[in-house]
């Protein structure tokens, strides 16, 4: 086990009608926010409506800022930026999934900057300042709620890139699950796959597998998500399973899923953030494609006992090979495509998408050449 | 799933080496510490003359309280808290197990409190200021130094209550596994038979059993410390199971093992503390002794599927029946006592301890009369 540190501030206000308490607590910030949101879907499942009433009855006056795209683009954040400077903002409320509140934090540090918002992104610059951020989820999946990074995308350059920063953390995040009942199938999955993929990253590439605290919680996590999933799928009004899926999804990726598990290496999320970037295919999507390529990979490469332990925990599954099978088995019935071909990628664009994976894969200091992420992307053919 | 708040602001510096951490972190905080241990094992393991060194690099300045008692009492504490205000302490620094953290943390409010500090422990005050509050843990069992609550025994009254607030999480927690290597096998017991305690309070007595999520983590946090436990009674010396052990003991009270299932009810520990209270004993052994009474108990009260459900999932068990017996197996494996008669506690106390005990009950709401107590008690004769 290695060494570590844990620290996550976030005020999370769980359950059934608690969009309500949002408003006192972002008054504690300030009086005028930049209320962020996507594409609409909040205006029809009454999240956009029950925000509005709980900021201005507590005397938050709002400046509106929506169509945040499924993947942030980077032109958005700067108007994003630019609106809260002209308004005067002083805290930014997200209401949507992990795009609006990655979107979100990267306003909120911006506004902050004398720069431009995309230092951040290429390591230029780290966030010292931001304004306070209070988000309400309705899409469980890649934990922005709970941390303190956030994805942009540079549609110019093409890069999916992140940032982070301990002002990133938001001050309180609203998990309402019965803002989740109405979200279509294809959501449900993204979501369920992103958040095994943020409990799969640590666990199979720590370079200290002695670790049973950790390997215990990353197991119940993913069982949960999978459990819950089925179950959502099965009935998706199902209250119980939606909070289950919604909190399991939050703590995948809030640092407790990672603890002691020393430098892990995201290489998943480095080649699938090309994918996105070239194809605006859905995170969750890409990554059902990308780990069943790079389990392969990894079981050729020593491999073999770690994928035979989780299989055993999660899927029951008897070997390394079966849980390789298992992982697809639950992306295929959860609706996610597992081949490039299935998200209508040709084989013929690896060499590109490698060689655009290769610059978020050097600024994450990830080891492997472009030649190995050819190698991995063509497991998924 | 019931609605939850969670918010756990300490930051948690793990690992080994990590006591030369405090005093950067401290000197934030200010420049004369109280500092509080117990009966001197510190002075043994090294870490005494480590947190002097920290502190004194920083520019910190110490006073010591020392002699705190496994079972921390009151008239200790009013001196601590006499010591602090003399010595215009501006922060506490514990280095210890539980008791030294609990006592440091009624210290902190006490200090910041006009009137008795033991207003605290009987709903008379809730704490609203702190000197902040900074810890070096070296026994794992109470999750104090991750959690806002304390308990104190007042020797007087034989009252062994708690008291909690938000001013009283540890601004920074350093936990370092190697200082636990040499603790004694009943300490490791002790320490292992409290963190099960804290597991299973919140999942045997919710309203509201289908929470997969947080069901999940009980299990994987139990499945953790008996693991690690048992790694420690064969090699004291090993490194990954204290470590395991040391951050599975944390995360089983720092209110991630409770989200959603609502008002528990802390019976386990409302009847122990009477034990602890009258005989002086250590909490992990009345533990171990209560609670296989009170599954008993609980098991002829329709808590048949739970303890099936727990049984099967972290021992492997096949029915409710041979869930409470793993249960004492492990307790007895690991060396606490089962039985009242095992700790020198003749059964003809029954119904004093449960008349003492009546006062914590009604103090936390717990449903049960004097009558069911003795009952329950009656299971451990």
């Amino acid at each position: 086990m290695q060494n570590f540190n844990f620290n996550n501030p976030v005020r999370v206000i769980f359950g059934k009608g608690t969009i309500a308490r949002l408003g006192p607590e972002a008054a504690k910030a300030g009086k005028k926010a930049l209320f962020v949101y996507g594409g609409g879907s909040i205006k029809k499942n009454g999240v956009y409506e029950a925000v509005l009433k709980t900021l201005a009855e507590n005397g938050i006056e709002t400046v509106e800022h929506s169509g945040v795209k499924p993947n942030p683009v980077l032109s958005h954040v700067r108007e994003g930026v630019k609106k809260a400077i002209a308004e005067k903002c002083s805290l930014v409320v997200a209401a949507g999934g992990g795009s609006v509140i990655d979107e979100s934090k990267a306003i909120a540090a911006g506004t902050r900057y004398a720069g431009d918002v995309w230092d951040f992104f290429i390591d230029k610059a780290r966030a010292k300042e931001a304004l306070p951020i209070f988000t309400v989820l309705t899409l469980p999946a890649t934990g922005s709620e709970m941390n303190s990074g956030c994805v942009v995308t540079n549609e110019e350059t093409k890069q999916k890139y992140s940032a982070g920063a301990p002002v990133l953390f938001p001050k309180v995040s609203i998990l309402d699950p019965e803002t989740t009942i109405g979200l279509p199938p294809a959501q449900v999955a993204n979501g369920a796959v992103d958040a095994i993929a943020h409990l799969v990253e640590g666990y199979f590439t720590t370079p200290d597998p002695d670790n049973a605290v950790t390997d215990e919680m990353v197991h119940a996590l993913a069982r949960s998500v999978i459990a819950s999933t089925e179950r959502i799928l099965k009935d998706p009004s199902d209250y119980n399973a939606r909070a289950s899926m919604m909190w399991s999804a939050t703590l995948a990726l809030n640092g407790l899923a990672s603890c002691g598990y020393g430098r892990m290496s995201f290489i998943n999320h480095a080649i699938e953030h090309s994918l996105s970037a070239f194809y605006d295919i859905a995170h969750g999507a890409g990554l059902a494609i990308v780990m069943p390529a790079w389990f392969k990979h990894h079981l050729a490469n020593g491999g073999e006992e770690r994928l035979a332990k989780f299989g055993a925990a999660v899927f029951g599954s008897g070997n390394a090979q079966e849980t390789i099978k298992a992982f697809e088995a639950f992306f295929k019935k959860a609706g996610a495509p597992v081949r490039l071909s299935e998200a209508g990628i040709p084989a013929g664009d690896i060499p590109a998408i490698a060689a655009n994976a290769m610059g978020l894969i050097k600024l994450w200091g990830v080891k492997a050449d472009q030649a190995e992420v050819e190698k991995i992307l063509s497991g998924a053919i």
